[in-house]
């Protein structure tokens, strides 16, 4: 089944089943107000609601209201964790390349693993707000999965069990900003600002064939200021699934219901290190950052700048008949407050 | 007024209202049913709730019932945001000299500051629960504050007006899975397993003289098995405040209701780097490490262990008048699911 969280009813909004070609959905206050209701207490009405998708997808629910991702939350609005791994090691290997540094042999067995703040997320289709451009705002285009509840210590097999839901993610990153932070060693904070997730979330069955070994087996498609920037399929040169994943958030604490987890920036070999963008033939890019990095190892410079005010990102995934699966985010770069 | 949050009623728990003497409390279902509830509306509630504290207080609320610290969860069970400072820096130099290390200029003016799990606190009584000791089990006995709604690019006079509550907290760290991960450059993740925090939250017109300039002047109080540990004062050697605090972890994004900021492990300098223990005059430690750094400056090796199953750790603070007002964080470390 496919939810999304409407912009209505408070803080966490109203949890929603939308129909399979997201044209319409139906608001489910009666089975669950919220999607981490919803999630605390899956077992109980996971089939109540799977009951309510199955209706509106048959074209028997009378009421149905036309399905609109403008007025659609992130399906958490706001989420107790969110933890973002670094799955796709050509995106290390291309950032270290760049500054001469070696790739440590434990990153192809020990996956990296920030913590994200989750308080505060904004919506597929509101703005990027930054306080000024000098921070180097780029995007990110990344797979996530909900979680249930997951035991302390537990095994990817186990893991991969407790995978609720699939989505789509806008992991934004403040480029200039990293490198003091990094440096610090505490990791990002500042440079990570609000994240933005598909309008949509789904069950793995949504998925078919294209969820596999807990990868996602399909394209991301990213466009910049509306020309294609990004096409890399999510399911290659995923170096750990999203069950392995789950499990290194897992191994020192219990994960609760709602946990949030991404698989980084998602990059494509091509077959070489540097990868090339859609105009060259490759298929591009889902970070500018790649693409600054490429430019700096070829000519010496990155050429590409960041995100300006003004400009727009768009990021989608369509399954084997050309449909949107999860809606798409798409976000404009703005001025805060203004 | 003082807010607990009882373990009734679902993940969140219950609010009550508790007594300043930490002796009677009352659930407040029809005002909030739980923290975060209020929290995210807290100027119509905060009057209401008050108006209960003030009868509790007085004597003229009849029905309160005996106040447990035993069955209380943390304030919040779980949390949209745990972001920990680390604004005692004698904390920092110690650790750095111990491996004769500089402190950068930078540290003095912008704040370390780490984004924490936040999915699933464990209650002020409840296990400190690891799969192993070989984790290195350490406290880190440190002052928390839950903030209103923040916008981005606050200032520290706005944030320290949105500080709502303040607590204590058990920042359990797990000092043998630190040196690998920090290596990895995304900072903490295994080596954070859950937090406690006091049974009981209070608002900042609670501690009176004690809290100034959005710091709280006076001494924690640490046991380790029983034995005082530390009892260094809060509000010395804060290089930060926590209103500086807020406003770091606001820069670039918005922070919503309920976010928690931590101070870091307190340390006082005593008048020297080192500072003592206890037992030899000193105000002691607020973390087993410290303990170990020391150790490690004076005599080239660590002595103290870090904690191993059975081991105990209290934390509290007292008043002027010797009353505790957060009431006590006491922990067993255990083996999980045994």
């Amino acid at each position: 089944m496919k939810l999304a969280t409407l912009k209505r009813g408070g803080r966490d909004g109203t949890l929603a089943v939308v129909s399979r070609d997201l044209r319409q959905c139906t608001p489910v206050p009666a089975i669950a107000p919220t999607l981490q209701y919803a999630l605390d207490n899956w077992s109980a009405l996971a089939p109540r609601l799977q009951a309510v998708s199955d209706e509106l997808n048959a074209g028997k629910l009378t009421g149905a209201e036309a399905f609109d991702p403008a007025a659609c939350h992130s399906p958490l609005p706001r989420a107790y964790q969110w933890a973002d791994g670094s799955a796709y090691i050509n995106h290390v290997e291309l950032v270290r390349r760049a500054r001469n540094a070696e790739v440590p042999e434990s990153f192809y067995t020990d996956p990296l693993m920030y913590q994200g703040g989750s308080d505060s997320f904004v919506g597929p289709r509101d703005p990027i707000a930054a306080l000024t451009e000098d921070w180097g705002i780029d995007l990110e285009a990344e797979v996530a999965v909900v979680t249930g509840d997951v035991p302390m210590g537990a095994s990817a097999e186990r893991c991969a069990e407790e995978i609720r839901l699939i989505m789509l993610v806008n992991d934004v990153s403040l480029r200039n900003l990293i490198p003091n932070e990094l440096a610090k060693g505490f990791g990002f904070f500042q440079s990570k600002p609000a994240s933005a997730f598909s309008p949509v979330a789904v069950t793995p069955d949504e998925l078919g064939p294209a969820w596999q070994g807990s990868k996602l087996r399909l394209p991301l498609q990213v466009s910049l200021n509306g020309q294609p920037f990004g096409r890399p399929n999510a399911g290659e040169d995923m170096t750990f699934s999203f069950a392995q994943l789950v499990a290194h958030a897992a191994r020192t604490r219990e994960l609760e219901a709602g946990t949030i987890i991404g698989s980084g920036t998602v990059s494509n070999k091509q077959g070489s290190l540097h990868g090339s963008s859609i105009a060259n033939g490759g298929v591009g890019y889902c970070c500018i950052a790649e693409v600054r990095t490429y430019e700096t190892i070829e000519t010496g410079k990155p050429i590409t700048s960041f995100m300006k005010f003004g400009d727009t990102v768009r990021i989608e995934m369509l399954d084997a008949q050309g449909e949107s699966i999860f809606g798409a985010i798409d976000q404009r770069v703005t001025r805060y407050g203004a």
